[in-house]
């Protein structure tokens, strides 16, 4: 499984996505544009911590990330506030791809559009939003749940 | 349901578990010594942001905190990567309160013992530790995913 940060504005976001992936056995890509450098200390020294070699595995914008798919299809799973599906009610696949949007201001709409599934952890009646990273570790862990450890 | 943070010693994850929380339902308190003020603008902030007007409600220590129990009993659940249980096959009920120990060294021996409950969250073979109030977070949709919105 992989999560993909798209044109996240967050550092500390990326560096508690690479920590909890690293956790679940996921691995981190961010598509750009992002606000900050994906090589900057802060999350080199949290990607080496969790045992990564590198900063995580940067697309240049949304056409270079779906060029990819092409090569390796996935089921893009956008998590989403919006999203009409329960997280609880989905069932993960194996290969599936977790899109997280911007702590902001989510994902634009061509994303949205595209996803093959769009999920939303339920929340307490007016509550507001999750950080997105830590929604992403929930979604996570759901899956692991779901398909205990596989690849 | 309620978390408890025994003996904070991140201010961040103070701030975390309060916006986690108020997404799921559950209210924080905190056991005291922690390295940092409780009112401090940050975590009043986070507070404020979800909906709450003062800071958490702090206990003086472990033993205020179980004086407190007498009058309203509640299962203590220890979430801790030494727990013999996975989350994912423990039950919860509604009035739980769920403990988190310090980011840095979990909780005091004496914690650990006086836990009702002590549940793991299942992780990758090899991999290291989860920020506790990301820990927190998915327990507390583990939760609700077992028992729905029930006080």
């Amino acid at each position: 499984m992989r999560i993909v940060l798209v044109e996240p504005d967050i550092p500390q976001n990326v560096g508690a996505a690479i920590r909890a992936a690293a956790c679940f056995g996921a691995s981190v890509e961010i598509i750009e544009p992002c606000g900050f450098p994906l090589d900057s200390r802060e999350i080199r020294r949290v990607a080496m911590d969790y045992g990564l070699l590198a900063p995580p595995l940067a697309h240049s914008g949304w056409r270079a990330f779906q060029e990819g798919l092409k090569s390796e299809p996935s089921r893009l799973v956008l998590l989403t506030t919006k999203g009409a599906e329960s997280l609880w009610d989905f069932r993960f696949a194996p290969d599936d791809t977790l899109l997280l949007g911007r702590e902001s201001a989510g994902v634009p709409e061509e994303i949205h559009a595209a996803a093959d599934a769009r999920i939303r952890i339920p929340m307490a009646e007016g509550a507001r939003s999750l950080n997105v990273a830590t929604a992403g570790a929930i979604a996570l862990a759901e899956a692991r749940r779901q398909l205990g450890w596989v690849v």
